[in-house]
């Protein structure tokens, strides 16, 4: 048989779809493969299934449009970051939103939580529409950034309530938190110790945390980080700081 | 007087039009403060002119269109990092062009040379027009991160001309240069020695450099950075790389 290249990007497979050595692409997916792909039986493919699991497959059947691949490798954790990073955000607009995705998917975010803030205008918290299409904006991203755990998106109704409610205990209970805020100190060279916190970040609506919801962030023990002498929207201060502390892990 | 908001974001002024206490607007950013920002004469206003100047002014007067400031205090490099950035991207395409920029300024970026690279496609190096584009945007960006300097703009038909042309010599000659390139090291920690040297990033285009482009890169003294786990698009990897890089001046 030909040799055939391997797709650049891995298909996206529902976790539900994948048996002990065979998975099972949807048929959006599917036609991808054999499609636009053109991929013949004994092709080799990647798939990631957004819970952890990365395969190395070879198509072994098409039936009724579905393709099934026999599973040649499966790798855990693959693209994933040594420890998740939870982001809280003050909700930005539209556009600002969906760029801060693009960037922050591949930049190895586990959870990213929209926050209606007190200055984040009229908007609110986010509408189910619009948390869908970001769910898809996300998915794609996940696939072209090659991880294999799609980030958890949620949006919650006040800060307060992001504090209380959607994140992950560290297996500690410890945290590690980090808020972009202009009067704090640099980002601190070395590594970051503690490695049972959880990590989360917090940057504010593009109005900027209110002095209350400022307040409440440091009382619940974050950090507060100063990303330099000019002046960040949110989308790029949520990419400043999660590179930085991406790196100290 | 009725005390007026001071306008969140300074006004462009040419260079040319900063005398020694005063500085007179341009039509087009007149007409922002006076008829958008309804500012009155006595009103508080800032003003950057792209070459380090930085401006407190006061509003004196309107003449023929144009707004006249009263000079009340010179900022020398506002918003400036310690140490200029020059950044190499290989070419990508519009959209992720724009979108680089829109970060990279407000990131501190100084000089940012879009390289015709070996795979970036038929698009080769970037014409007229377009960076006439970039450059609205990167004047756009400066005004909104509150910076004093332009970022310097350009395209380069190869990367070997990047090299040899367009950048500053480090006033000891010397350069700080670091790649995104997957089988790097990990960014270091700690500050970055050698004050005097220049520091330069180089990333490749949507399909990476060549092998003979990353060759040159590294004879150049390039050092190769791994940004983590992920697969990063050109536009993630410049500003991941540019976090990295600016907290450690």
């Amino acid at each position: 048989m030909e040799k055939q290249r391997l797709p650049d990007t891995p298909f996206w497979v529902e976790p539900e779809s994948v048996g002990s050595d065979h998975l099972e692409l949807s048929p959006e997916e599917s036609h991808h493969l054999v499609h636009v792909h053109r991929a013949k039986l004994g092709a080799p493919f990647q798939a990631t299934d957004g819970t952890g699991g990365f395969y190395e497959c070879v198509l072994e059947s098409v039936k009724h449009h579905a393709a099934v691949g026999r599973i040649v490798e499966r790798r855990e954790d693959w693209g994933e970051l040594p420890r998740p990073i939870e982001i809280l955000v003050g909700n930005p607009d539209r556009r600002a939103g969906e760029q801060l995705l693009e960037h922050a998917v591949p930049l190895g975010a586990s959870a990213i939580d929209f926050v209606a803030c007190e200055r984040s205008g009229p908007a609110g918290s986010m509408g189910r529409d619009r948390l869908i299409r970001l769910a898809r904006i996300a998915k794609a991203a996940l696939k072209q950034s090659r991880r294999s755990r799609l980030p958890k998106l949620g949006s919650s109704p006040s800060l307060e309530i992001a504090l209380g409610g959607t994140c992950e205990a560290g297996a500690s209970g410890a945290w590690r938190r980090f808020l972009a805020d202009p009067s704090g100190e640099p980002f601190p060279h070395g590594r970051i110790q503690n490695l049972k916190a959880a990590i989360q970040l917090a940057v504010g609506p593009p109005g900027g945390f209110s002095e209350g919801e400022r307040q409440l962030l440091l009382r619940s023990g974050f950090s507060p980080i100063s990303l330099g002498p000019s002046r960040l929207t949110t989308e790029t201060a949520v990419l400043a700081l999660l590179s930085l502390v991406r790196n100290s892990l």
